[in-house]
C-alpha cells in the first residue's frame, strides 16, 4: 500500500506535539468513518459553489444542507455536525444569517470552518469577515494567500494586503491569525500549509491547474467540515481531522486561544523536512 | 422493443380505474409530444439545482425559466404551461413570490408542481411548506418519505416526523396529504410510490448511488412540469403525465377533493403487482 | 495554418472601416494576451450559470468575481477590468446594485457588457433593462433575437415584440440600438452577427444544439468581458475585441454615438459576402 507521509515540522531540541504519520490506508479509515456517521454538514456558503460542494460532501459521504434564512439558520445549526461559512457571494441577509448561525454553533459546541472568499478585495467583505470570527471564533479558517494575509493583518492592525506577498508572510499572517483566533488556518495554494499552534502542516498536492477550475478551494473548506470523528450529535467536538486537506482546533470552538500563544509556535518550516502528501481521489 | 410495464395495483374485485400499460413506445411518444409543444416551464427553485434542472427541462424539450422577483412572479406564470416551486434554499423573498406566483398559477389554471425540500428539519420550513400546500393546492407534490412525513402529520394534525419510519408509513402519509389537497403524491426512493386517489403506482428505478449526487429529487420534480398534454397555453390542464416520474391530477389544480375521499383509495399496494418500470435516458 | 475569415459586409462603393482579416493565429495571439493580462472580471450575473462562466472565464485566462452586495459593488467594479451585468435571475436588489456598479464602471471607463436575459418576457424585466441602458450605455450589447426586439422597440417607442419575427427585423433593431446606446451590439443564433456603427459582422458559429444547453449566451456576454487589449487597470479602454463573439465599442462607455448615426451604417447584408467563421476549442 502507497504510503501518504505527513511531517510535522519542528525545530529541532523544540518540545511540540508529536508527529503523524498518514497513510492510505488511515486516510480510507477516515473516509470510513465519515461514511458511517454521515454527519449532517449545514452550509452557508456562495452560489458560484453550492452544487459543487453538495457533491463533494455527499461524495464524502456526508449529508450537505445549504441553508440561509435568517428565519431557520439557528435551527439548521444546531441539527448539524459541523457549519461551513462561505460569504464569497456576500449580502446582507447573509451576513446576518451567518451571524446567527456561527451563534447557534458555539451555543451547542458545534464545529465551525470558515472560508474568507476575496477577504481583502473590498472594504465592506473584509470588515465582515474580521468582525465574524472575532465574535464567532471558528474551529478552521481555510483561505489562500492573499485571504489570509488580509484577514490576519487586521488581527495585527495594519494596513494594506498585497497578494503577491510571499508564502513566508503568508504563514506568518496565518501564526497570527491562529494566535488571535485558535483556529487551525490552513493557507491553500501549490502547497498547503496548515497552521495550528505549535504545529505546521505542508501538504504538497497542489497542481498548476487548479487555480483554474472554479470553487476547489470552496470544495476544499466544505470537505473540512465532516471530519470524522465529529460527532453528528449537537455535543460534537473536533478531535482529529481527515488528514489530507485541514487540521483543525482540537479545542472546543469559541474558546480562543490566550493571545500570544502562537508566538510559542516558533517552528519555521525547513524545506528538507516537508514532504510530499498524496492522495489519488 | 423494451416493454416498459406500469401496473395500477389494485384489491382484486374492487372497483377502480383501468390499469395503464406503459411501453418505451409511449414514453417516447410523449417526449415527442414535449419536444412539439416546447412548453415554458416556469421554476421558482433552489441555488443548488438551478444549472441542473434547467439543462434536465431544456434535454427533455421544455423551456426552462427560473424567475423569482416579487415584480415579475405573476407576468411569468401567466405565461408558462406549468409552474415548478421548490424552496430548498428558503427564505423570505421567495416565500412571498411562491404565494405570488401559485395564485397567477390557480387564476390561469395552471398546473403547480411542489417539491417540498427539507420539511421536517426546521418549523420555518415546514410551516412555509403546509401553508403554501393548503392555501394553494399543486397538482403534484413530489418528496422523499420523510418530506412526505413531515407534510402530511400536519394535514392530520399530529405531530413529530422521524425519517427512519418505515415506506408503508410514507405510503399513509402520501394517501393522506392526497386526500387533503387532491395533488398526485409521489414518494422517492429507491422505489417510487405514486399515489392519486384509488391509484397507487410503483417505479422501481432507484439506484444506490442516486442519494449521493445531489439535485436527482430536485431534477424529477421539475421534469414533472412540462406534461407532454398539458397546454402550454394559460388554459392549459392537465390530462395525462409522463408516465415514468409520476402521475399528475387529473383535476385542475387548486380544486382539492373533498376531504376524505382518500379513503375510498384502500386498495394496498401487494407485491407481486408491482412490475419493475426501467426507463434507460 | 488554418485561417479563420471575418469578412465586414459593406455595400460597394461605399466608404466605411476597412475590413478586417481573422486567422486562428491571430485568434489564438488574442488568447495569448488575455493570459497575460489575466483581467478581473467583475459578474454580476445570474444564478443558473455563475458557475458556468466563472469557469468559462477561467478557462479564457481571466480572473472572474462574482459579487452582487451594494455594499461592495463599487468598490469591485472599480476594480475590474470589465463589468458583465446579466440580471436572468432579477430581482430588486441586483438591480440596485447593477446600477451602482455600472455608475463606478463609467466614472472609471470601465467597459461594461450587457445580457438582457429574458427581455421582453415580463414588464418589470423589460423596463429594468431599458432603463439600465438608457442611463449607462454599454460598451458591448449582446442577446438572442427576441431579447434584441424587446430591447430596440423601447429605444423606438414602439409596442409589441415578437420572438417569431425574421432575422432581418432582429438586425434593424440591432441597427437601432446601436444607434441610441453606442454599443456594440451582438444578435447571436444559429449566425451571430455584430453590428457597430456602419459594420456588420456575421459569424456562423451556430449548432442546433446550442439552445438545449443552458447558459450558452450568457457564457458568450461573459466571455466579451476580457477583450485582449482591455487594460485591466481602472483606467483601461476597450480598443479592440476577441473576435470570435463579438466586437466592441471603440469608444468608451457611456458616451453614446449621436442619435442617427446609425442611419450611416446602411449596409445590408449580403449572403455571399458573409464567410463562415470558425474556431475550434
Amino acid at each position: 500500500m502507497r504510503r501518504i507521509l505527513r511531517h510535522q515540522t519542528r525545530e529541532k531540541g523544540t518540545k511540540g506535539p508529536p508527529a503523524m504519520i498518514v497513510t492510505a490506508e488511515s486516510v480510507w479509515a477516515c473516509v470510513g468513518r465519515i461514511r458511517a456517521a454521515a454527519p449532517l454538514v449545514h452550509n452557508i456558503t456562495n452560489y458560484v459553489v453550492m452544487n459543487t460542494t453538495a457533491n463533494a460532501l455527499l461524495a464524502l459521504g456526508a449529508s450537505p444542507v445549504m441553508s440561509h434564512a435568517e428565519e431557520e439558520v439557528r435551527d439548521m445549526a444546531a441539527l448539524a455536525g459541523a457549519l461551513v461559512i462561505n460569504l464569497g457571494t456576500i449580502s446582507r441577509p447573509w451576513v446576518r444569517s451567518a451571524f446567527l448561525a456561527a451563534g447557534a454553533a458555539r451555543e451547542k459546541g458545534i464545529p465551525v470552518v470558515f472560508d474568507p472568499v476575496g477577504a481583502g478585495a473590498t472594504a465592506y467583505r473584509t470588515n465582515t469577515f474580521r468582525d465574524l470570527i472575532r465574535e464567532f471564533p471558528p474551529a478552521i479558517i481555510r483561505g489562500n494567500a492573499s485571504e489570509i494575509l488580509a484577514l490576519a493583518t487586521a488581527a495585527s492592525r495594519t494596513k494594506g494586503v498585497d497578494s503577491t506577498e510571499s508564502s513566508d508572510r503568508a504563514l506568518d499572517a496565518a501564526r497570527l491569525l491562529n494566535g488571535e483566533t485558535g483556529a487551525a488556518v490552513c493557507v491553500s495554494g501549490e502547497t498547503d500549509y496548515v497552521i495550528q499552534g505549535p504545529r505546521l502542516i505542508r501538504v504538497r498536492n497542489g497542481h498548476p491547474m487548479m487555480p483554474r477550475v472554479t470553487g476547489l478551494g470552496c470544495t476544499a473548506s466544505a470537505l473540512c467540515g465532516p471530519s470524522p470523528p465529529w460527532s453528528p450529535t449537537p455535543r460534537g467536538r473536533p478531535r482529529r481531522p481527515w488528514p489530507s486537506w485541514a487540521w483543525p482546533g482540537k479545542r472546543p470552538p469559541g474558546k480562543p486561544r490566550a493571545r500570544g500563544r502562537s508566538s510559542t509556535g516558533s517552528s519555521t518550516p525547513s524545506t528538507e523536512s516537508a514532504k510530499r502528501i498524496s492522495a489519488n481521489f
